[in-house]
């Protein structure tokens, strides 16, 4: 990396590692990581890749990360880096993740094994919990509602993509108690979001000239939409949550449709939206009526927020972007990161969406 | 055309025309009527490109349909062929088929001017109307719902390509009234839905790797879907229509939120849509659970459904998928030409899915 | 199927199988099949998916073709067809088709085992021939090129859909031996081409917003160019061939740079395209300096044929279209099975293109 | 911008204006530009937007880039800015650039109006120029073959975006006079190489799932090959250069066919590349027989080179990639702007490519 002496000289950089650093939203920390001025890769791992530099795999990283994979060992990682962010299978990540903190190590665990409060509720939508304590230690990473946990945290349990986007844009509807029944969020991702996987279903021949709904009602991301509007509304909120195959690459579009208890008055979602948002770095809010485009954001932490109240039916309609990759994985990861260590928390993350 | 010589000897061979023949919806009538058995392809009209041979246009014609295109005028017209497809533009081809209709021509017309029942409608959503007083002739074209209709018709109105996908889906559903409140209509379209234009937003780099919500709540296609689905109920159906869209050349995929007014029993929907929907055919019905994806019908006349009841939310999910060019526009056209002229309802329309 | 009354009442059908039926050749001739009005089709095989019907792998066969699919067995394959398509992966295609000539069937082999007349041509770009005592009884199916051996072959070897693009656009040239030196073949694929294929390297994610080339030079559609460029020029003609990946499931654009031995006459190209072809029912020549683009052919079985002159560098560059699953695979088998049975040549092919 | 506050603490900061700049090469500036620490953007101009902020147009600007567009008036601009990127069109350029000369300002011309040391070259592939006796101080700003000129240039002529991937893959070679003949240069490139325009033939519905040749031979790029090539090699290089669109936004690359003089020897290409290009921070060699894929660079400034020698027809095939508005516009406007005032070269530029 060109900025390596730059990096030494600054007293702060950090040693930092990344488990599963082959994946989609590996090899985007990777990206991110490479040039935050704070950070020192240290060491990368690949159950698929070991002994091969990262470079060979994603030639766009030559001369920027050339890093060797290794295997997964969390007790020699855990000498080598004091933050950790975990990018591993749902399920398999939690033994590791365990190691690292019993290493008094920091994680940011981008799996799903400890987004869920409730074990109950991960053994209902995934497979038995294999470190139920440390659920209780863990924060859920939405940084704009959980900043204050976040930065005492040791354990980072990073949000789903689609989660994200679809908490982002119902906290403040939520916090107000302002919906009732069912939120129905009928949202649309782009391919990375399945990962980077060898199947005939993911093929582009497949999936190019396509759309297709999957999952829906019965998707692992549910619960966690669940959990978090349940917590600002203090109730339980039920969700309906389908979500679709774009043929893109990036990008998350989040259709939202909530029925009001009743109709608002002037200006009241504009006055709402802005408050709880202000000052955020990285929410971006519409004038009202106006929605924002998956493009908007390519490449970028951002999440853009529009909603439209429809009268004729008394719903409001929100629509949520981000890029899943980025806001919905690795960019809120660093985001979090920067958090954990008090560094200004846009660090890293400054970079404007690659537009068009 | 190759099958000229055997065209000619078919005694039931009928004079046929297609006004605004270089839009998308006009050349797939053409690609369509080129090889249909019983049509002799007479005229076809363009204002943009009169004076030349319509393969210039499009060079998959070549060989196939060289016609010249010719000005809109329709009393010349009138005087050579027997029934005419108008694939002109809202709000301009009323005019065109009321001249076509004084010279006792029959005509299905693929604009929105007469679909909308109540001249009140058309008024709130397009703009006033130029020739009312026909509206109570034209018949509403989704053949499954109107065929014995269309099959007398002087004047068809050919559904929007978003509306036969809402309604075919919904129509079991609202026919035994079994649904609640407000329908959601999430629909998700491919590019050429918004017809060949020379515009910015719909030029490949937008598009491309992008993915946008339009029109939420406001576009034009939700008063046919009310009004279909009212005439079905027998009351007042409120409908809340969200399209986007999808970086892809052709299909709509509709993924419908239907609140029920009590949960089914075992089997219902599936012994409700197979008995309604008994012998169409091109309606493909999936097993309960099961979704279809918008390629499965791609370039195909035919609309699958799928469906899946949410017992957590007590919400049917229908998801429909056609493609919009056919059965969504000159397919479905073509099938209402067949209903009028008795000939085989699937008569020039067998051709498989093009897939992959 | 629809029509299958219709074909048993028809005396002249034949009995067809298609050996290797899922991947995306086979399908593609099961899309031709159903629909050709003197086949009756009564066995496919597919090794992964043997006992399913078809049509729960390919939705867009429902109804239209819903044939089980059956462990490839060709004694059992020849008991109930006269006619069969084997469209299996190379250098495993030859036992099954040796094992089908021995019962006196006739064969349309998609694969590339005897394309190559001489068995070292084949041992050096594939592997070690399981049936060369064949090679000497079959034809290659370039039907434009080998019409009356068609007509009288009990194995017909399909050609490549790389070799097809190129040589219907030098064929007229090197028949006249105009051309002088390498001929450079520059080639853009859609993704069907490399089949259907779980790796990563063919994913949505690496495909899309992206290009690339591969096998430059050392692709084994070589020989079969340099085979068929050579007898017809009766000298030895080397062929660089460079293939590319374009983001696109279906089409093969060939840009072809060939040098001169000495500048053309004033129309001398015009009249020696059009004779060569004169009367060909799928090859589409274009005015001389216009280039066809892969659209123009999608879906159908036509080859377009563009040609400039570059008086700056004395090299005439021409360009080629085909849809590499028709023209490039099951369009061309089934154009060689029509030829075979005396039938017209373009029954069941004649499709326009499906544009846009 | 974040960073304001910093910029303004830095002595540095030089006052920077881009004309034409909701262009796509305009706005590709604007995001390189919004986050370069040693620029100021004082002002940006548009004919069609003047008066809008240009975040209103590019949303993805919103809270980065928040200036507001004016119309183009050299005079205004010259007391603002110090150096002036100019993103207009061809044959509008040469006025503005001669006017912003006047008022002793540097300049980065986008266009091909200087690009051309000839003008009865610019006369014979475009239309008469308008400062011709401007030629003679600009320099060709191909950073990496003429650096110390850039850095003294008061007018910068920025490369086009195929002239640069060609002439960055061919330089070594014709530095050393090791090709005979025509050179080939069959080069594919993302749509937004042709601008941000509102035609039918860019259009998504046009472009997608389709591929083309255009201009072939005639393209007006082919001059400037000829130039840089013929410079290096001291003699008259015939170029042949056949452009294609690819559907995706971003990326060209292109694949050169040259004939050598001789065979070469083990490892001499590798030598000879390695040397021409060492320390360049942004070319990236392949191992020999190893090519770059369009992605590899998506976003970036790199070019990444591939070559492999076919000993059967004494070729070397290049291929290179880059992104056509980074490394092939703005980019490398950037780029020279950081020679001409002494910065770092890769000042701005070291962001890794968006991968996947």
């Amino acid at each position: 990396m060109k900025s390596d002496s730059e990096k030494k000289a600054n007293r702060q950089s950090v040693p930092v590692a990344v488990l599963g650093a082959t994946g989609y939203a590996g090899v985007e920390l990777l990206r991110i990581l490479a040039r935050h001025p704070r950070v020192d890769l240290t060491a990368i791992t690949s159950q698929q890749y070991a002994g091969k530099r990262v470079s060979e795999i994603y030639p766009s990283l030559a001369g920027k990360c050339d890093l060797t994979l290794e295997e997964l060992a969390p007790e020699k990682i855990a000498g080598r880096a004091e933050l950790i962010f975990a990018a591993l299978p749902h399920e398999t990540s939690a033994d590791a993740v365990a190691a690292l903190l019993d290493k008094k190590k920091r994680v940011v665990d981008l799996s799903a094994d400890f987004r869920l409060h409730d074990p109950k509720d991960y053994d209902r939508w995934y497979k038995g919990h294999k470190a139920p304590h440390l659920l209780t230690q863990a924060v859920y990473g939405l940084t704009e509602l959980h900043r204050n946990a976040v930065a005492k945290a040791r354990l980072v349990a990073n949000p789903g993509c689609y989660p994200t986007g679809a908490i982002l844009g119902l906290a403040p509807l939520y916090s107000q108690k302002l919906a009732r029944g069912t939120v129905l969020v009928d949202a649309k991702s782009g391919t990375t979001g399945a990962g980077r996987s060898a199947t005939v279903d993911l093929s582009f021949s497949e999936v190019n000239e396509n759309f297709k709904a999957y999952n829906v009602g019965v998707h692992r991301h549910t619960p966690e939409i669940e959990q978090e509007l349940g917590e600002l509304a203090r109730e339980r909120v039920p969700v309906l949550f389908a979500p679709h195959l774009v043929p893109m690459n990036r990008g998350i579009l989040s259709t939202i449709y909530v029925e009001l208890k009743k109709p608002p008055e002037e200006g009241e979602f504009k006055k709402l939206y802005e408050q709880f948002y202000r000052g955020e770095p990285f929410i971006r809010l519409l004038a009202p009526g106006q929605f924002p485009q998956a493009k908007d954001v390519r490449g970028s932490n951002d999440c853009a927020i529009g909603y439209r109240y429809d009268a004729r039916t008394n719903r409001l309609v929100v629509v949520t972007v981000l890029d899943n990759l980025v806001k919905g994985a690795a960019g809120q990861a660093v985001q979090n990161m920067n958090v954990m260590c008090g560094w200004p928390e846009d660090e890293g993350l400054r970079e404007l969406a690659l537009v068009p």
